[in-house]
């Protein structure tokens, strides 16, 4: 018989992985939670429709689509903000704003399989629907800056832009959407010389290539000068001076909160995706060059699901990518707790080991019982193997005592204690 | 524009649901913790040809099957444990038993839709691996009767039975094993008729159809008396025998460890699926017929996925129906804890708020920021109607002493504090 396979680009979480994977759930769940995002669970599988109506051409050729039993066109979810703007658009769509929602789950994209890319992988979304305030935006970000900190990442920058800088240019120069669209897509890429092949055969004024090359340069963490220096450039196209004002106020407003994170202001930035609109950024760690989250405003977005107008900001943040940059700055994540072995001396004391290993747990100690059949020494090595903290040995003896033999395994101690003191006993490391 | 909706049989959980949905999540895990089983994550998304390995016909025809873009049969998981097992005949093969593992996601199938029945559903699974003893069969009883009871439910039932009664005083008549399995789909079904006039065509003899059409009655909450009924009506079947004496021992242990669940023993029960080898169980509450959770022995099943032969019990719970029974016994989750909204009250006070708000958040308490732009009145209505506990104002005069007003929501009291006590204040609900 062949040995079964995990599906190419789908891993498994082992225990170790695993905890991980929970952990860095709990703190983006409690992040959610101190900034007054509610949860929302939303289906792993959706309408094609839903999920193409938002994803540019790359996405959408790489999502996992099939046919239901129902002859449905379905597919595997690639992102979360389709699913919560359908939400915000129908069920949601009475819902006084601000309106501030979280997600936590598995989304799937078909890219070849690299280091901290699969198929599956995890994602925390957070939006925040109603504000087109800078003060918004600086939540998202501040936001990202606590699950970044409180995940145990130790170094991580924000590289930060602003796509209303380069579209306020274009518009002036009546450069049609489509064409800002695949001009975004190359920026993205880094492909400036392409991009700018691209807008002058489109016809734009001199002056306009003139201040593209020059903004496609200034990029730096002295982020006041660097946005000094962008206004400075695109002066006399006033919807980009006003991107750079509304980038202006979203950084002020962050130095100002106290908040001390790692920024970058890069005036080439353009993600890649068609609907944002104004900031846009993104997280790195020194260890690799794939971004660990990202996000920025779009305020077209629930308008396009057939929702109301609604101002809007978010981020995505990638767990196997967050994991992958934790082991790679071999932060700690919480260590283990206490636990304990409960063993019978003989076959007829299992039910009395039972009766100790519920009286542990109804304390919030965790306990295994042995269920192997095996004698004490063996139990007891296999506990120590295992780095177990503590063995209780039922024992007939002391049982007619009401008591039981407990042993610290790492010191080798052994001593007898009344099951009515156990708790305390164990709790207080008594032992 | 149509509206967009969730594909049919797929359900969003809005922030009350899915809190319900993560308070039992957490519940579950915390059983995990407390009995020893170690969380594995293992993706949505594996080969068709894995999970058919196991699953009936029936599970079979219902799952979500497609084609990737590499043209592999995949399909979404209808189960856990095909997943299970393909781990532990695999990576974790070598490891030490007793292995005990614990995962917790959803699950696909393509069900008519109903209460309580969806296409994508949440389960918790339990896998003890390598004990074929009692005290395995009473663990896996025990945890699901300790995460009933901290889910909230007041009253629930188990109903408990042993496929090895049936199948021992079938194999001791010879009756080949594919006819056993239509027989046991059948009683499964209480088409207890259907059955017996399988099994008399077979060519079973008079007295062991008589013996049948007994066991199948035999079912009661007096569960030592039901169990010597059974032993006495099926006297001479060896096999059966030993399975009566193996129920007997979980049931002795579960009494012995103080255990206090509710039990019905029914000789008759069958649950559908081929692999079980052993004890059965499943929970019910009295407002609905659908099991909240199901399990047993399956000592063949990693050898089945090309693993050693590793004796296995194992459970799923339904979370989706223990949330609708929670919802039909009234049970009460944990409460909100308090929040606040932080509000200046001009312009240019919207830094100093983001600064109070993480002064907040550093201490855990939940804080959210005005972001809309509105005056502190509005501001406030919106927090009286979300029943928010404070609200923090932060405003010139105030801040020019370190301070600023904190207003109690529900007693409409206001007091001004220094930020330096501001979360002692909260914490102590001093105001």
């Amino acid at each position: 018989m062949p040995a079964f396979k995990t599906v190419r680009g789908m891993r498994d979480f082992l225990p170790e992985e695993a905890n991980m994977l929970k952990f860095i759930e709990n703190k983006a769940r409690r992040v959610a939670e101190l900034y007054g995002y509610k949860e929302v669970v939303t289906p792993v599988v959706e309408s094609y429709e839903l999920l193409a109506a938002k994803a540019g051409e790359e996405v959408r050729s790489r999502m996992f689509v099939f046919k239901d039993l129902g002859g449905r066109d379905i597919a595997l979810r690639p992102e979360f903000t389709a699913s919560v703007a359908r939400l915000v658009a129908t069920t949601l769509r009475t819902e006084p704003k601000p309106l501030r929602l979280f997600s936590f789950g598995t989304v799937y994209r078909y890219d070849e399989p690299q280091k901290g890319r699969y198929r599956e992988f995890w994602q925390s979304n957070y939006e925040l629907m109603g504000s087109n305030k800078p003060e918004g935006d600086a939540e998202i970000l501040m936001l990202t800056d606590s699950l970044m900190e409180a995940s145990g990442l130790k170094k991580y920058v924000f590289k930060v832009g602003h796509v209303g800088v380069l579209r306020g240019i274009f518009v002036q120069e009546g450069l049609e959407d489509t064409v800002q669209n695949v001009v975004m897509q190359r920026m993205d890429k880094k492909e400036y010389e392409v991009a700018l092949k691209m807008v002058r055969d489109a016809g734009v004024s001199e002056n306009c290539v003139n201040i593209l090359q020059k903004l496609v340069k200034i990029k730096g963490s002295e982020i006041f000068e660097i946005v000094e220096k962008m206004k400075t450039v695109v002066k006399g196209y006033d919807k980009a001076v006003s991107a750079v004002e509304n980038l202006n106020a979203i950084l002020k407003l962050i130095v100002e909160s106290g908040c001390k994170m790692d920024v970058v202001v890069d005036a080439g930035f353009a993600r890649g995706l068609e609907y944002y609109t104004g900031m846009i950024f993104e997280v790195y760690v020194p260890e690799f060059d794939i971004a660990l989250g990202g996000g920025g405003r779009y305020d077209q977005l629930i308008e396009l699901f057939g929702g109301e107008p609604t101002p809007a900001v978010g981020v995505a943040h990638g767990i196997d990518r967050i994991m992958l940059a934790l082991q790679m700055q071999k932060a700690e994540i919480e260590t283990r707790e206490k636990s304990v072995m409960v063993i019978p001396i003989k076959e007829e004391l299992k039910g009395e080991a039972l009766k100790v290993s519920r009286l542990l747990r109804e304390a919030d100690i965790p306990a295994e019982v042995e269920v192997m059949g095996r004698k004490v020494t063996a139990a007891l090595e296999d506990a120590n193997r295992r780095r177990m903290s503590y063995a209780i040995i039922v024992g007939e003896k002391e049982l007619k005592e009401n008591a039981v033999a407990i042993r610290n395994l790492a010191k080798r101690e052994q001593k007898i204690v009344k099951i009515e003191k156990l708790v305390e006993t164990i709790k207080g490391q008594n032992v």
